[in-house]
């Protein structure tokens, strides 16, 4: 399992020629960082006195970000494996016209499975943005930074998600399939850039 | 090292309410996936007859790239050691006058070298965003979407750095020095927002 393996292992297979982990594998890491660093913010608020107002709030906020930091990191490894199999798909034999015909469907199936994953992770992303401005209102005031630095995680998640949807999309011939992802991903992307500036800045004048 | 640990293991330490590893850390990481997503795009271009004109190009980018990489993994280890300094200088005794006086003194000493760390990942991170953009332009176009990801990452650690030398800096007594690394972060986000738009753009007109 890639998420086993040390941080600076990560590191030196993504920055490999090898074909995974890739974009993709980031995205999903990327957002996993975000969700992790709502817990920390959440972990330093539950049992302090002058937070006794939320602490079931926080709780809340904790077992959320909690469920979305282990999806986004299933979602990593299943990134790997989903690209995997694109590579392999397209190293088929190509010479006869049913080999041809071979590999195009393996890789038409590869390619939609390839588009599920970072749709997920864009998804997963989404949510762990959902949590980052109420943990930076209601959370310890210390680690405001942390809730900041969240958000940033994972919208940049998010949009590195929708290059790794985009790039397959434009290789598949489906184009229901094309044009409803593209609607779902659009959707997902709407108003969050300016969502991730407005928490932010609330950051920074809690600083 | 903490970047010797597995993936999850970090993450499982991000998510906890021990002092390190942060927000910090985890800017400097962002950076440093940024960097790894650079040389992942040189290392498929490199070898390839189609980009023959481009390698000497491409041979230079992912020689800062991977020099970036490994400063910002080193950044990452120092912002953990940074941090702590901080921490143990808060629980420094603050009965008498004395230790008062030696408590505020290690305190500021520990804030002004917690703030250097994030700064230098700025610095970093601004060097990685440099890299995007050639990198998307002359690097192998089958991989154009991780020249996507680095600049988001990239871009994410910058503002992620900001808010830990903003954070910092609240604390800091000595105005010059506030001044001084203020004007210093302005000049690092100056037009780097925009700059990260321009790229993925970019990107996307290539997918």
């Amino acid at each position: 399992m890639l998420t086993e393996k040390p941080v600076t292992v990560f590191l030196d297979e993504l920055a490999s020629s090898a074909p995974a982990p890739g974009g993709g594998s980031v995205a999903a890491l990327s957002g996993a960082l975000g969700a992790a660093l709502v817990s920390m913010v959440c972990n330093l608020t539950l049992g302090k006195k002058k937070y006794a107002n939320v602490q079931g709030d926080i709780e809340a906020l904790l077992s959320q970000s909690e469920a979305l930091r282990k999806e986004l990191v299933e979602l990593l490894e299943a990134d790997v494996q989903v690209y995997t199999e694109v590579s392999k798909a397209m190293k088929m034999p190509r010479t006869t016209e049913e080999e041809k015909a071979a590999r195009t469907a393996a890789m038409q199936k590869a390619l939609k499975a390839a588009t599920e994953v970072p749709m997920r992770v864009a998804e997963a992303c989404v949510k762990v943005m959902d949590l980052c401005r109420p943990v930076a209102e209601k959370g310890n005031v210390n680690a405001v930074s942390d809730a900041g630095v969240a958000v940033l995680m994972a919208e940049a998640g998010l949009r590195s998600a929708a290059l790794n949807v985009l790039i397959n999309l434009a290789w598949i011939k489906d184009e229901a399939f094309v044009a409803e992802n593209r609607a779902k991903l659009d959707a997902l992307l709407e108003g969050k850039a300016s969502m991730r500036d407005e928490i932010y800045d609330l950051v920074v004048e809690k600083l």
